[in-house]
């Protein structure tokens, strides 16, 4: 068993992939063409936001959004940007490039993902401190494929003036349920605005680096959609100080491919996991809770257990053949590039979930196999 | 005629290229895999650099580059830099991205480079001045294909512990004469580090986004290589705040092949180029200089004429079916995103270039169509 093998992944579609790079390569049009213009289509109506920009990358994809928003004066340097304190850096270097403050918000035990009822907290606190941050963005991951959303107290941060970002690159094809709408909303609709990841290893995954950025924001789209052409609105003219943050049009091709059979990849990751919930029994291991409410897409299956077992449950899984990894071994925040910058009072949950998570195999494991690893699971004693 | 069609400048090598993204689509690899190392290898070798790395883009190629002098503290924000006045802005953006102050040096009339003397001149102004910039960088683009180069003025740079970057985005082939070095040497191998661009119109064009960045110091490769890799000098360990700006496998695959061919493509450009030398007689018209003793590669044949009969020679040539360019319309110091911030007293020369410069079309123009463009060139009375 491979913790995931991208040939594998890819080798239903390996015909179709090919078709679609040669149909790119004698067609002479390499960028901002066909392919990109029918994905971003695609990848809207996926989602159900008015626009989506395919970019170059998911962390370019989060890059384009936060400095479109100081661009267009919706966030200014210095203001606080809330940010889940367990999610992958990519997530927060945006925040410290453009000279943002990350507020690290701790996950809630039951979604994993950044806790809205924490963030809530933080806001009251800080509203009530002599020297306020200016706190004008809450930056929420879909960590693991969960939808990290709550609609109750994403409209009191509304209410409060903030934009609400969300990180989507691991949860495409996730949705969340909500009070707020009628029925449920995919992730990459919920915010002001969407970063897609398209790295390989995704549940949708570019043959490549690829992202995106989805919206309903005219002016957002149009302001990300300069900023990764060198900043131009038309070619030799050059409004903003700009990047070159393009999805390569056979990536696009790619792409639109993969994009097909979106639900079918959802729906083998369910299946999977329901496995994995039914099947896995040993007491020592918290499974990920599943929300009946919302559509979860298995970007990882992470399970918990103890510190001080950890590393010897992944040995013991290894010994039989099951390879596990670990999303993610440090928070951000305890990166050397941030030695000794962001490190509030408490910080016990991310870290405490950095030693304990273990993610299992997911991407193409079937039913038997998900059932043989929780064998191996349960067959293990401290 | 086409000014260029990539359909027709990949044709050749069609085949090849559907071959090679087939094998990288089938292998399951498709970032820092073999491909990108033999492609880092075959491009070092290429131009005599001891390291290549290969990266998401020319203007990336640069932004690292410079963040990594910064991060080495060879650089400090706040630095001035040496900057062609005439150049594609993306030769410019990453001076302000980090801070840096960039110095515009008019274009050399002959070259219609870089200034060197003009250089040096300010140089000596600027430590005479009483509060002189801290000059840390010459940023040498060798604009169209030209090397920009000179060894006595650049060891004069040296001496002052000037870095010298290359922007060689136009330029891969080239060869700069040298009383520094015995024989010739490629750009890409002049200064302390060089970036490429492989855009798909460059002589050796990606099909899709793509660069790398070539130098002899290992520091700066190894720092270039974190920082492209979200500054992470191992899995999940940041000691940078970094950037994803990786070369996908399938466009390392790619330039591969077209690397194989860049012998031939610089010698039917400069077919091309001298037969525009040899047949373009029209007084009005001035041609670029060609230098025995640097071998040019030709990424734009541009003329000059007089500012107030560009237009109609432009109309002119089109009305006769040669469709021609211009590069570039507006120096970037004159962009919107640069509106009122770098306006050095006088910079009467490039943007009297911007106005008199007219490209004509090279790629895939063979000597008898080259005879033809120069016989309407020459037919133009204004």
């Amino acid at each position: 068993m491979n913790f995931l093998n991208l040939a594998e992944t890819n080798a239903p579609f390996a015909d179709d992939l090919v078709a679609a790079a040669s149909r790119v390569i004698r067609s002479g049009c390499y960028l901002h063409g066909p392919e990109t213009r029918a994905f971003e289509k695609e990848l809207s109506e996926q989602c159900g936001a008015d626009f989506a920009i395919g970019v170059s990358n998911g962390l370019d994809a989060l890059r384009l959004i936060l400095r479109a928003c100081v661009e267009l004066g919706r966030i200014r340097k210095g203001d606080a940007v809330m940010v889940a304190a367990n999610t992958y850096i990519a997530s927060v270097l945006p925040v410290t490039e453009f000279g943002l403050i990350p507020v690290f918000v701790e996950p809630d035990s039951d979604t994993m993902n950044f806790s809205w009822t924490e963030a809530l907290r933080f806001l009251d606190e800080n509203s009530r401190s002599v020297s306020p941050l200016n706190v004008s963005v809450a930056l929420i991951t879909h960590l693991y494929g969960t939808p990290c959303w709550d609609s109750h107290a994403a409209s009191i941060m509304r209410e409060r003036g903030m934009l609400i970002v969300e990180d989507n690159a691991q949860a495409i094809g996730a949705l969340a349920a909500s009070s707020g709408f009628s029925g449920s909303r995919s992730t990459g609709a919920l915010g002001d605005a969407a970063a897609f990841s398209f790295y390989p290893t995704k549940n949708i995954g570019a043959l490549g680096d690829g992202g995106a950025v989805t919206t309903s924001d005219t002016a957002i789209a149009d302001t990300v959609r300069a900023l990764a052409n060198y900043g131009s609105d038309r070619r030799y003219h050059n409004i903003y100080e700009g990047y070159n943050c393009r999805l390569d049009e056979i990536q696009a091709a790619m792409l639109r491919v993969k994009l097909r059979h979106l639900d079918r990849e959802t729906a083998a990751r369910a299946e999977t996991g329901a496995a994995y919930d039914r099947y896995i029994s040993n007491p020592i291991v918290t499974k990920p809770t599943i929300f009946p409410d919302m559509t979860q897409v298995w970007h990882q299956y992470v399970v918990r257990v103890p510190e001080n077992i950890r590393d010897a449950l992944r040995a013991h899984l290894a010994s039989e053949g099951v390879p596990t990894d670990v999303h993610y071994p440090d928070p951000p925040y305890l990166q050397p590039c941030y030695e000794g910058r962001f490190r509030p009072k408490t910080l016990t949950p991310s870290i405490a979930l950095s030693r304990s998570c273990i993610s299992l195999p997911i991407a193409n494991v079937n039913v038997a196999e998900a059932k043989e690893v929780a064998r191996i699971i349960n067959d293990y004693r401290p």
